[in-house]
């Protein structure tokens, strides 16, 4: 596999966890001191703290991510990565669904063990950066029904 | 000067250019084929494009950005950059005023004349992005005077 090969894979690996909602995947794919950049809030970092985000998350949505790459560049032990997401998710109980577009950029290392994991990422939605009101507004619905 | 001064340079030109409201002056900041990925719309990809982005934000406001840059890597003729923003912006006419805080990752390549030049750069804010409406809403606030 080509250190191309095994950033595009970092993609696959993370797709996978996110499917199963399983957090603690999704942060093992980022290093230990990485900084996930995601909108409407600041930035999380640290592997421990980007699983935490994504713990309740899981909790509450089935959740299914697909992503396009659009560029990978290796700079030796980092590269650069630029691409298209697209997250669909479904409230675990209820009807309450949504579905986001956007882009990232991601910079990923070779880590001390040689796997290659994201230090960097940092995504932005095509439409208005969903708000807690609007998922709360999903959480309402569900306890409706 | 350093790739790293130049590279760091960059973000005091597009902030001078911001001050003015010069759009085709931040403009020339970015690579012929920068990618300009920005929070709640598609991707902006040209520098003719990134120009016409900003003119007519920069025709009903005043800006002002102040950048923190938290890391540069250069490799070869490209560079990483990672920062903060922070954005206040004023009606040019009224009292309506926004600010914005947020933070970003920058591709940088020296150009074709020897130039650093962004080639791509990703930002979203901290908070919700501010939508159309509340732009809208600055604007009829303007009006309203």
């Amino acid at each position: 596999m080509t250190d191309r090969e095994a950033v595009a894979a970092i993609e696959d690996h993370i797709r996978a966890a996110y499917a199963v909602g399983d957090a603690d995947g999704v942060a093992a794919q980022y290093t230990d001191d990485a900084i996930l950049m995601g909108p409407g809030k600041p930035a999380v970092v640290g592997r421990k703290a980007i699983a935490d985000n994504f713990r309740p998350f899981f909790a509450a949505f089935r959740g299914e991510l697909a992503q396009e790459i659009e560029e990978i560049e290796v700079f030796g032990d980092q590269a650069y990565m630029r691409g298209r997401i697209r997250i669909q998710i479904t409230a675990k109980h209820g009807s309450a669904k949504g579905q986001f577009q956007g882009k990232y950029i991601a910079i990923a290392r070779r880590d001390t063990d040689g796997v290659w994991r994201f230090a960097r990422d940092i995504y932005n939605y095509d439409h208005p950066t969903p708000t807690r009101m609007s998922i709360l507004g999903w959480l309402v619905g569900l306890f409706r029904r």
